[in-house]
């Protein structure tokens, strides 16, 4: 799994029928900065993902890739590889608490 | 799943029979631009998919990758490993509309 | 999925037993150039897929990765995780042919 | 697979009811230095992983990634793309010990 | 699947119970030298396998990824995403030999 941030949404009218009430969001994946390995920093990458957690803008996200990401309650059969599996609290590296939400 | 431009698409008389009658269209995959975030941007990447919307040159779509790829009614048991599920209308970043259909 | 040119071949005599007739190419994957649109180029990544169509080196073929390469009569319950599953007559990008067999 | 170093941990209140009670772990994928072949150097990129062996900060583990991250008996069917499944205790490069447990 | 050099071993003694007693080797994977298309290169990326055809260090190996690698007779419920299913005897590009085992 991989920490991102949500960034943004996406609409698609027209897409596959089991598809219909998902919400997709835009994530940007976070990686801990090597220099310091004191903050989370972005990568640049951008995904689409299923929310299953009823997450917002700007918030901290555990996404899963893969076959895997059908795995959840809401997700079952869905052609989908990405989903948003939990919002992060914290991200804590060593001694030292790299992310904290609402900070 | 990640956004793509429509570019082109492939002709392969002989293939696998099951993907007879399947279109196949070229990709390039599209990232938020991390600079300003307020645009789409090509990575310069190259994906061939199967078309499950009926979606046209010059559109922005939704492509998901792997074994979910076969989990759309018309993809069930294809060899394929990559699929567009949603024709994308609006891609909004923050307060910011990125992308819109027609403009 | 992806495009690729069949540059060459393995012979590997100790090998998994159900692997035992299947024949090993060597491809490289191709992109279209990013600069004009017009041609395909190689990526100098190296990948190795079981024939599945009967093609030959220096052509174009289609090629699919992961469990999806596990879905053709031929490579049924294989231990691979590519395969090639069409050989490419034409690519068009826009209103231009950048890629023609043959020529 | 890959070798990488636990680096620190996530806590995420909401997420996926499967993954209550989960310890999810940042980790930092490390490769042989390709300079000398005689050491282990991080890659600078961040994964989460579910821990099923009860291996701790600081420690060097194996992970598997994709759908076998689900083939352990604690991971059964759960929304994830990546388990801790060893403790790492020795790497050996030719004739050389280039990771000790430990030291 | 890939091409890569064995070159190394991990032990690994707390782990996943299904993995006691399966050899884990280091490969580092190779690809066509892209400059004159006459050698075999490593990449200096760091993958570790099952082995299931009984190599040793230096031998040139076929790997499989993902799923598929619990695909032999060896790996069937295994937590691993990467085997190595055959030793490479040879590897010709276009008219020339660029790998033959044993010398």
């Amino acid at each position: 799994m991989f920490l991102a941030k949500v960034t943004g949404s996406v609409v698609a009218t027209q897409k596959a029928e089991s598809m219909v009430g998902q919400k997709l969001l835009v994530v940007e994946p976070l990686r801990v900065d090597e220099k310091d390995q004191s903050s989370l920093k972005g990568t640049g990458r951008t995904f689409i993902c299923v929310d299953t957690v009823g997450c917002g803008e700007g918030e901290v996200v555990l996404i899963v890739q893969g076959s895997s990401a059908r795995f959840t309650p809401q997700t079952g059969k869905l052609p989908i590889d990405a989903a948003i599996i939990g919002i992060v609290d914290t991200v804590q590296i060593g001694t030292k608490e790299v992310f904290k939400t609402g900070t």
